[in-house]
């Protein structure tokens, strides 16, 4: 089994060098097929999902598995539409591959251009929605990149049929398919986890427990976030109705997510003001406060121990702290925050600028939602993740993170013998050209 | 101890945050000044080098130190006037902190701006150069880094006195002094490769084995290649005299170094012709061939041994394989080689056009030396490493490689609900105008 797992990612990487190699209309004539296919195969897919469905069901039943698991594992039409929709979306992005980003004139004759290419090999590790199989498989093959899948085991037989049903559309199309591999048992985490020398990139969905165990567990580099501790500051200079519109929504428009608020900051010059209005507008709502003293002494409510300022509720909680300055909310943004995405409410210029420069967040927001920070709302037509790397990619990530880039110097016999003895010099002088140009 | 290092990497982790925000002229102002202070401590900086120099000599004596280490070891006026002229180049370097990489409207009023920045904290370690201390310190100030440096024993008081020379000068120019660190024990370096909740990114300089090294034993993103093993592919379509000039440089120009040819392919159609020639030239030069039986029965030599296809030799030998396609050629190039560069001499432009897709390298040379993949040759000013990494940075890396970016998304109190609800729509209309524009 060991030596299977290692075999199939040694094909999809062989392969992979195969798929950077094929021109857009192919990827695009692939993807179309991709798409019809799954029309196609409706029924098989949702028959096999049944299976999986009437499986996890007595699990719930027997206490084994959260009943929300269930809802994230089902495939019904109108999930299949999306999934159909979301690949030919893909489609219709522009292709990665080729573009000239860079190009040099070392000396007369001598041309360096810097070239985006996929990345190589990508791992995914997901949790139970078998949605992340098209969704990723049609990113990845528009990008170039070959792909191994690893699911959960109960979501097996929808990833399989899901994961079939793209393959063979791949095959069909005349792709290098064996690029794509699905990986199903579990014991193969660990494998994968020690394959850093065939897989370039991991790509995690799940609990952030679980992308936490991935990035404790392995020396490929992983593009994700393992937790999402969102900051509102309330500034000296905010207006009081913006900031409390905005702390509503970033805490109540969808608390389960990762850049939903956990942590009111409220300058202490408008605490009064603003306390008491905000706090009657979030316990409307059902939002529960856990209030530092001073914020305690205005709005009541429960006296916030230490753990809140490093908790990610995911619910209907706020921690609530009352700060001297900006300065000191910053200070507790970078150490108690995710570097993930926080926000200011302010109508003064330069705290806005200060706010931003030194917030050490992926995303940072001036008068406006937390929940803004998410691929499709940044613009990039789809999502491969949100990433708390200073490396890389950072922020909601879309098809660009999973390209890299390659240098081609293109000469005609020179060497470097010549520059080193001072006969000739490198004239460095930028081109307006792109790779493949006469 | 322990916690003394833990300690000072808090302390410039923290100052990385206010380092991120100095601005262009004030970065330079130190730079300038670090430039002087080298100028104005050249007789303390070569007597504590001339103690680190006695106590390597007598371990040269007794065998425990390679005599080309104490070369790089030394310090003279020559290399003292070496360090100054690259401390004022990156002074002229362009400050890359605060450039808008992509400015998208996401609604009116609603401004997503994608803004360059540091890393962060850079951990530095490397061995017995001390030159590496003022180079990656003058590239980390002025890309707004913070820095924490970790050299060998042998050069202990060298880094020491350049390394307190520098940062009293960056203290006396009034910038955040203490968002750069050394240390200098020998069991530092475990230490460090634990503290990924604080660096950002590990720039190793050394041995091939060091460099692997630390990339096995850290979870800290690793800049840098653990081997160099290039190939020269000559093509059934090769200019011959210039593929001999081409192959003499690239194994012959500088055998020592990571770009160096350890391995020279040749097509089938062309490798009487060509090996004949080629052959004489690389023995004039003292150059060992290590020959498949294909090439063997033409140029004579040692057998080549499975080994010789995965050596990286650093020294005046070649392996030489006789190949059937192009295709072998570029199997063999993606099998064998270390991802770094690697060069093809054709005068076929479809064969330059397949081997630079195929070729899964950093660098990919079309009739040029492979000794050309080098920062300063690539233009880059300064070099921060050469990368055979396939994410973030890749090929010789210049200071961009020490630069990540964040998104500023600048509103008037925009809630994500009006989204939700349908009552506002996403515009996503480029912008072309800098943050902090009007």
């Amino acid at each position: 089994m060991v030596d299977d797992i290692r075999d199939r990612v040694k094909r999809a990487k062989a392969d992979s060098i195969r798929l950077a190699a094929v021109d857009t209309l192919d990827k695009d004539r692939a993807l179309e097929a991709m798409a019809c296919a799954l029309d196609a195969q409706r029924s098989r897919i949702m028959g096999e999902n049944a299976l999986d469905m009437d499986a996890a069901r007595s699990q719930v039943e027997s206490g084994d598995m959260a009943p929300v698991l269930m809802k994230r594992l089902a495939i019904d039409d109108r999930k299949i539409d999306g999934m159909i929709a979301g690949i030919r979306d893909v489609a219709s992005l522009t292709d990665p591959v080729g573009e000239t980003l860079d190009a040099l004139e070392l000396d007369e004759g001598l041309e360096l251009f810097q070239i985006s290419c996929p990345i190589g090999l990508i791992g995914v590790i997901f949790e139970s929605r078998p949605d992340v199989v098209p969704q990723i498989m049609s990113l990845c093959l528009k990008s170039g990149n070959a792909t191994v899948f690893k699911g959960g085991r109960e979501a097996l037989r929808s990833n399989r049929v899901l994961f079939d049903t793209l393959k063979e559309a791949i095959a069909d199309s005349g792709l290098p398919s064996e690029a794509f591999q699905i990986m199903e048992t579990r014991e193969d985490v660990g494998q994968i986890l020690d394959l850093d020398e065939y897989i370039d990139l991991l790509i995690p969905r799940g609990s952030n427990a679980f992308v936490r165990y991935i990035q404790d567990n392995t020396r490929i580099p992983v593009l994700g976030h393992a937790s999402g501790i969102c900051h509102v500051h309330v500034d000296a200079a905010a207006d009081l109705d913006m900031a409390v519109a905005v702390v509503v929504d970033s805490k109540v428009q969808y608390p389960a997510v990762c850049n939903a608020a956990e942590t009111l900051l409220v300058d202490g010059a408008v605490a009064e003001a603003f306390l008491s209005r905000v706090a009657e507008r979030l316990r409307q709502q059902g939002v529960e406060l856990h209030c530092d003293p001073r914020s305690l002494s205005i709005i009541g409510g429960v006296p916030a121990t230490d753990e809140d300022w490093d908790a990610e509720y995911n619910d209907l909680v706020l921690a609530i702290r009352v700060v001297d300055s900006l300065d000191q909310g910053i200070d507790h943004i970078n150490a108690h925050g995710s570097h993930h995405t926080d926000a200011i409410i302010t109508s003064d210029r330069i705290a806005a600028g200060r706010f931003a420069a030194l917030v050490d967040s992926a995303s940072v927001m001036v008068n406006a939602s937390t929940r803004f920070a998410d691929g499709y709302r940044y613009g990039k037509g789809a999502e491969v993740g949100i990433s708390t790397n200073k490396v890389h990619s950072r922020g909601p990530v879309g098809m660009e993170g999973l390209m890299i880039y390659k240098y081609v110097l293109v000469g005609n016999g020179q060497v470097v013998a010549d520059y080193a003895s001072g006969a000739r010099t490198f004239t460095h002088r930028t081109l307006d050209k792109r790779y493949g140009d006469q």
